[in-house]
């Protein structure tokens, strides 16, 4: 059976089994009542889920983007309305991968999915040559990557057990490689002011650099968590039994599918989200940071806080962290090098002081509450209480600082 | 027995038990006897301990500072020698009610007494709008509690034991309320520079709500370690046998008379310190930052030398890491709020960055010392010399950067 | 058996035989043969080790600099080419002694004499008043010994052993004790710009008070780790049996002699290096931060890098340290007061901002890293990319900002 092979040598037969399935749907003629049988778990969840009934605002908000692209504001509703579900979904499917592959590897392929949002919304920010967003919203997703979706892990699983433990390894690893991308991040700033042309071609042949080392750093740091030292990242203990998992073919299959919605609806999010905020009363430095930032990681979310919820804390922390790493050593040095192909001109990695000054203190915050491999529910107010003084810092930030 | 009630649920039986000797004390014709009995130990203590001797001085200070106000010099030499006696008494009374209650609700009781002294300095200071002056010992405290005091305490106790163990659950609490404090004083001063009235404005709404924040978070702090999480925060070992404690009735009423007693003779010393300091040839930043917070925090230390001698490290890590986070996470905050009402103009809560720097480093090193639950003399000796490093800065200062 | 005394008590016992071994050889008339049958292991050593080959480059670079003292790009390469061998014979050496000794006080002894090569280049920069270069390579070489060497090792114990683990009381100290150092550093830039004549005036003070409290503190930490808690400071665990040590006297003559030449040889390499990085394109930075660092510690690297592959990592972790806390804590401070006897103007502590930000990063990306006692090749990577960002920037750096 192929449940067993996935047991014996995950990473093949997973592929295997995906063409299997794609083999079988186009050569065999009853490959439709095959593919509804398969279905099947997937419609009973969206029967007995009301959150997913949500769904219908998918097609509603491209049918509205297409008919009246220019309000804003009733656009911007719709497509958070629409990306709620969809992340429900996607938490679901990623569940039931993870329950086959370890929490480990599901936790990577769950934050390498979700930050298909994040990287998505970038690239048509960088073709646009908006690179202000584009920094603010790598910097954004990292800070609220560790503390609001860390912390509200920590605060949920705090709430229903009265300790949880997790792997410290695994949180020491990704706290590591947070740690050396904020140095990289930090360095330009702290050694040169960006104000001569000297100076400027000194900071993008240096952010060009740094983006190599860092996609390197990325490269080996999965050849150690996953090749050479994995079962150092053996998750500290199972948690509840979670509700029957998908088949791993409808669970790869909706993984890819939703993600490439919620890139779509996220778009339409884009597009809106700007004018939308001008009309609630926000300060662009608040939008890029705080709710690009949340709308884009809300898939991502709601399976960490699914994982706390069940006591299953390392899949929240591989997630939150896991994703934080990944936007900052793979995505942030991908659009860097994206930039000298699709942008104006090359972007460097030099952010805004305050924007290094939070993301070097998420960072640090991370590291000390994740120390001890343990959490009760003050550790995550820590974490959302740092979260709330930058929120509150930038939604009151005079616009011209930002 | 009322003893026994206090053991079963020591914060209600303890209000009611004051509540009762008050009533006794009121209705009972032979209350005179009674009182002469129970201050018994008191007489007894201020007879064997030659320090006690200096309460002498109590008096005399408030008649000098009544028939030579303008003898500044001479009334700071005079109100120093008043508040050690002092400082020695609050010491008894609160280990007597510590052996009763456990050392962290003692310590936790004896920082909130203590720190009502640097309370009433500082809304003194308020009403005359002197905000430097607060500033500087708000700052001052944090750093002389984290440093000076912890040092002094790990270096006291390092030179009678080999290795002294304490709750390292204590020490991470108190270092993670710190840590948030001092990022919430970092972020105003990191991202703005209140030079504009749009930025002044910023400045102080944002120091609105980090101050409701901050004042929330030590309030959520306080349930977590008294309340759902308190059997973390026992006592790692209960050291060497102490004296016989006082009866609890006495040590109530000592802690509370002496605590307004330290309250009076520290205004007699802040009227003064400022002249006599020009006197003595130091700078405003010398004696807002350390000598304010030294002799304002005199009681206290007196209580977390006296613990690190008994081999009691939880009494005195929880004096000096609670005052601390006291202060930063809950009298900082009131006085900002205070400033609304009592204050000529708002207080902010914007520090000079030389202080922001030296909070932050005393918190990292505070954070960084504790972290093992294990103390050696050395210890001590890094805390301290990192005291002594500001110290000296501060004292070489010119007048013109404080 | 001398052999046997030193066990008993190493520091007394290593004076005396080497005193007995200096007096046996000036007053027996058959010392000669006794010399060369005690030399004998170094000869075997030299015919069996190829590297020790280079060793015929000393006389050469010696007669080049005679002969040539014009030739800086001949000279650099020659005296590089001198440095390496002696290296390897200081590490032979050095094992020898610690092997008789304890790892702890080998490393000690190995971080003292590998530094004078530091003192000796930076003793001929202050007598020249070349302060900017002498503040380069103490900062490169804190910088160069906690980043490359301990990652190197690192790295190199990892790529032999799965997990490598080491003392991590050894770790903290010196983490603790750079800290300190680090801050020492940070504090008179981080409260004055050292523009006006007053504020000269207080750095110079301030940094001769700073120089005074680090000799203080590390005499202190010297107390504490050799005499008062020393038990703390045994090895893990003893590793691989290495080579037939060397006998004590050879070891001590040998490290000594070595020791000397290298000095000598290092002072070519200082004369010609600022000018051959001139003509490999090199700027000026980049030079005295990382070549004359990675030069200057050859010595000690050669040592550290073979215990990390004889699973020695506690000998490898005292080296890298226990080095780095030397330069910041003796080296540093004592330059400071010799610039009163030997230089133009006295030498103050404050450094170029981006230096600072470097140790300081350092020392944290240290203390992170050994936290654990444990390591395997991962920690490595993540130490060296540190170094390469600081490496690459200053590569980069336009000459102005240096």
């Amino acid at each position: 059976m192929s449940g067993e092979d996935i047991r014996e040598a995950p990473d093949a037969s997973v592929i295997t089994e995906a063409f299997w399935m794609w083999k079988k749907d186009q050569c065999d003629w009853s490959g439709r009542e095959h593919l509804a049988e398969r279905m099947n778990p997937l419609l009973k969840e969206v029967r007995h889920n009301p959150l997913l009934w949500l769904l219908v605002f998918v097609p509603v908000v491209f049918a509205a983007a297409k008919l009246k692209p220019e309000a804003h504001t009733l656009l911007f509703v719709l497509s958070v309305l629409a990306i709620v579900p969809l992340a429900a979904l996607l938490s679901h499917a990623t569940e039931s991968v993870a329950s086959k592959t370890g929490d480990s590897v599901g936790g990577l392929l769950n934050a390498t999915l979700g930050n298909l949002t994040e990287l998505v919304i970038a690239v048509t920010a960088l073709r646009a040559g908006q690179y202000m967003l584009v920094k603010a919203s790598v910097a954004g997703a990292i800070v609220t990557n560790t503390l609001f979706m860390l912390g509200a892990s920590f605060f949920i699983g705090g709430l229903k057990y009265h300790i949880q433990e997790y792997n410290r390894v695994t949180a020491r690893f990704q706290a590591g490689l947070l740690f050396l991308a904020t140095v990289a991040l930090l360095i330009p700033s702290a050694v040169s002011h960006a104000d001569s042309a000297a100076e400027m071609a000194f900071t993008r042949k240096l952010s060009l650099g740094l983006s190599v080392l860092l996609i390197v750093a990325y490269g080996l740091g999965m050849v150690f968590s996953l090749k050479t030292h994995r079962e150092l990242f053996a998750s500290a203990e199972s948690g509840e039994a979670g509700e029957t998992p998908w088949p791993i073919g409808l669970a790869l299959a909706t993984l890819a599918g939703v993600t490439v919605l919620v890139a779509l609806v996220s778009e339409v999010f884009i597009e809106s989200v700007q004018e939308a905020a001008v009309a609630f009363g926000m300060t662009p430095a608040f939008v890029g940071f705080i709710v690009v930032a949340l709308v884009g990681a809300a898939a991502e979310m709601a399976s960490a806080f699914s994982g706390a919820r069940k006591n299953r804390l390392d899949l929240s922390v591989g997630i939150a962290l896991g994703s934080a790493s990944q936007i900052a050593l793979f995505v942030a040095p991908v659009l860097v090098l994206l930039s000298y192909v699709l942008g104006p001109v090359p972007m460097d990695l030099s952010f805004w002081p305050g924007a290094v000054v939070m993301m070097l203190i998420a960072t640090m915050t991370a590291s000390v509450v994740t120390n001890s491999g343990r959490s009760a529910w003050f550790a995550g107010v820590l974490l959302l209480m740092v979260y709330l003084i930058f929120a509150m810092t930038l939604y009151l930030l005079p616009p011209r600082a930002s």
